[in-house]
């Protein structure tokens, strides 16, 4: 076997092999979405695909294409899609994909999904999409299929968090584009970080409720939601190693795969 | 600007500046499909987006991410869903998504558009799609979108083709695999390349017709339709050449953009 | 004008008159879904339409019929559908009918509407019910089309939320069929709560992640997700001022409306 | 068991002893649509519900929440979609809503389904929204499965209808608002009929095709399709009658339910 | 101009000159339906065909190629699904089908168009096709389209309902396969029926209800609902004149052409 | 039985003998699509409808109504949709009418069905078609389904091209409404071939890349892609004969059927 985990990069008898072997295949959801002005906008693709990668090496999985579109960016969550740079699907379509892909894999013999998801707003529409994939292959032959759906930002350990924001933690919802994921950026494609350009206008002050059509006004016009000081390096490492851990801990105790 | 010419690597601040520049924008249309017993099965998707990058760095354009998972594989030019590592979008999920992400570009203002397929059956779903997209846009409401659609195989020039195949081309059909993807993929990603494995059970005799639900006999076992013997990296680079340079010609004289 | 603020209620001429005379439209988004052993399956029907009721009077306003299904339950997040009792809506109906619903507001002169959520997995699919209605109604159409999504359960205050839980507040997640459904329950339908026949089996602890096609052991066997201790009506009462109080204050700032 | 027959006012572990007791469940149909001057939009809410709501009663059954919001309103059988006050769905968001609850109902165990249409325009995508559910559960999966559809008007005895039709009855397809609808809310609501504000502007003398997209000039002004004089609580009641004792006789030898 | 009035016949500068007349178009609407022992199943796709020809001359107009599978055969109007030989399509597959042909008729600057329905299970779904592509053109650029939609069966003149059924007409809904279909096709297409093979197990005592997933047993087994005899193919052009007279003054009056 | 073997002509009865007799049963996919100035829009329901004819009554079969409305013409293989005329339905649309169809065939027991297509731009739409009738039968249900799909053109001998092109065989892409079609037209409907009228601006000269929403200016005005001299009735027969003789060998040996 190569050394990579990407299923894209097996030759089909690779794949049929691992497929074969059991081992637990891994779908990353991304976005292309507005992070500020010190980031890519592809950020949502490259974490939960980095994350993938780690996880897979340590459980002998493979990691499927990242789905680089995500469901609609909402204002209080990503910016929304007043920002340029944003291409988002609608929530259908989304499903649609995840759908698909889930029924392909079970198809071929894959029994251990884990979808990890890198977007806010492709929650609820990969949940849809799994639900979708379940009906389409039938809710009496689902065999031993065992699905796991997983947001990278759940497993930073409390601990983590407090050493990360000495200060308080915003909470994971004005965490878009701030110090979390600049700093989980920052340990892998630093290239993709400019912290010189990022702006100093949250934290967004948001009301309790969405304004439709018209974006509302308390979006920063950064982009960032929070703030983006104190983002290093370190941090990332230390968010992507309680986020490997655990998803490995996760996978290795859900499909009763040994160390 | 920075040097990648990847959306995905792009500030909102960035994308937005070239998109108001007019720069074309490129979105490469992939598939997660077997290539053989010697490829990857993600060579629909690192062909079409290696393609875009050359051409975008000559006209000053952006590449989006790429559409990982294609429409349904047929067994007559690309093997079929019989095969493991092969990941099928339906048609109607795949142009969805097409036409979302169209759907998109349009609503922040980019208007030269540049569809580049890397795998056989995503012409017609990538049709319906940009059709679609232009229904959702309104037909009355296109300004001067002017979206362009291409297949990367199509402008091999007849001199390529005789010097790489001097005893007679067999045809695109049976392409699948075969010299022209294998030599292109030595060319940019020679590790996903193992010549030594590729099997020799070609051409296929396919019957004119097609059968459901079982797959024709007729698929050869290795996938590869026609035939690896005398794939190199520069028969891979000729064909490249081909394919950036008339692409390039073709997009600045659409688009009216100057050398 | 009777006396009622129900749309249903109204004839044709009645409502065309409120429609004309810019009276904001409130739209209660409900469920049909497991509320533990002690509270009817209807909560997430009875609470958003008593909310928008006591507004609409305030405001001058008219509450449409509420959509009494909602999108499909979780186990995290409402039991999810193990329960009996439970009827869910696929994300895409319940999109559907939240378009159709406001396409039709829009065609008949209603430019003021405020959607109102009583059910946590509605959140996701209202969005994008809202998004394919501005799309159907043509986004370059929509004049001076505001509208407004709410969760009623943003509105609590602070100190609100200390009075009733003055040990801690174990998040709104895990509120599902606890205090303060409950208190709110006996507020105004105390016929359909049983506290006698509430059971102790939560708090849930549940784990960060879903899983697919089994429902996680830790769904407490009652459907409670944390607990029902302490409930009262005049804890519920106090939820319904501070609900009603903000969202009066929120329609008659973003709608203009005086007092 | 409490008294209610509502599902939606039972705790899920009483919806689920019904369940498993084989009680029948029934779906109404309604619509939100103008009746009249003289009649609240909700009549096709009211009517198949307080229906429901006593064969029910007789036969051991439960009523779900009605489906509030109809197929579209047309102009030769309810006034279509010029009269404000009106809200119609789609015939395939209608026929959704139907597939979904069916389907969910067959999850949960029931196999007695009665749904009852109170609205003209739905009895055909309520035929289709069924099919769909048989189609979602698989022909081959329908167990025991059995499902009535009835549109309550067609139970009325040819005597009763002499009765209140001493001078020839118009025919069922004029009688929206008009006297056996507004006898039958005199009945149950007499609080949203008022009698003075009906209008004379009827019969409707429409011509025997349909007109898009200008609604034909033909339609009473008032939205009374055919006349409301002689209207009574009296003949309201008779008309329950009929519909009550023979849906219980149906629902009885249907279901082979004792009385 | 060739003879002929049929859409399909026409070279595409024909059909255009024939729009920019001002042209009315037939679109009729059939369907793959038992018609009993003596009958072909194409009597749907007949019928209406064969009226809209008539018409077309007359009035200048061209005729479209017939749809000729039409929406589920119900048993109590069609004999249902039962019936080997009967083929249909779902509503939302044939209102698609309304929809992308109006759509195209429109695109191409046809405004005055007659869809002309022969099969009554198509009456809803015609509907919503024709209301789906109001939707999709747009509600607002509808300029001056004027459709019209016709059941042909809706055009006898009660004089030749009373010749033709001097005991009693048993009405319309149980006419399937009896004596106005059948003496319709002995005028127009003689070679397919055979008086001789018609049985005599009608007429249909239907129950005022449908049951699903099974038939109902009343269906006559023979599939002619109501009764074949005294069925003659003057009685045919009895009804062939007063559906072509009726529907020509209609054309000429709707559209405002002259003799 | 009669002499007939179009479906449609049979009494249910008559279908269902045959259905019972394992006979094939022949789905024709036409067109409404430009043809040029010399012949009918109906070319491509007329083609492949006449050759079902001609092998259904070699191999024992029926021939089921052509679809009459194909999938989207495009420029460079059928005009385009700029051609008043040309009727097109959309990919989903076209896909879904194909699902339905062959669904209830399956449905009463048709396990040998031929899908005979006669319009370039229905090849991948059908395809589709097939595959979401497999996916609505249930991949696990098929039985000893067997569906063989074919293009009518590819069964022209090497030596029959040879014999109506001496000079040389432009390529099927260009033989849209040219020689091949118009000696076919020739043999079976000469009234709907006006060679005097056929205009000679070809051939196109198509780029190798589709250009949206403008048509590219490459397709000839006149619709003929290539030439129409030399088109004879005789060779129209050569071209049935092929097409039938290589029809009927392979439904033989297909579906194991004797002389």
């Amino acid at each position: 076997m190569k050394d990579s985990v990407y299923w894209a990069d097996q030759t089909w008898p690779e794949a049929k092999a691992m497929v074969e072997k059991g081992a637990p295949v891994f779908l990353p959801l991304g976005s292309t979405e507005q992070h500020g002005h010190h980031m890519a906008v592809g950020v949502d693709i490259i974490l939960p695909t980095a994350i993938c990668e780690r996880v897979a090496r340590q459980v002998g999985g493979l990691v499927l294409p990242t789905i680089p579109y995500g469901n609609r960016s909402q204002p209080r969550s990503g910016g929304g899609p007043a920002f340029p740079g944003t291409i988002n699907l609608s929530a259908q379509t989304f499903s649609l994909v995840v759908r698909d892909v889930i029924v392909e894999l079970f198809r071929q013999g894959v029994r251990r999904v884990v979808v990890v998801n890198g977007h806010y707003e492709n929650i609820w529409p990969s949940i849809e999409g799994i639900e979708l994939a379940l009906d389409a292959i039938g809710r009496s032959n689902l065999e031993d299929l065992n699905i796991l759906r997983m947001d990278h930002w759940e497993f930073a350990r409390p601990e983590t968090i407090a050493r990360i924001f000495p200060d308080g933690y915003p909470g994971i919802e004005l965490e878009h584009a701030s110090v979390i994921e600049t700093s989980m950026m920052l340990a892998v494609r630093p290239d993709l970080v400019d912290l010189d350009r990022s702006l100093h206008d949250g934290p967004a002050q948001f009301r309790p409720y969405d304004r439709f059509p018209r974006p509302p006004i308390e979006v920063p016009p950064s982009g960032v939601l929070s703030m983006t000081e104190g983002s290093t390096a370190e941090k990332g490492e230390w968010l992507f190693a309680d986020a490997v851990e655990k998803m490995v801990e996760i996978v290795r105790e859900e499909f009763e795969i040994g160390n």
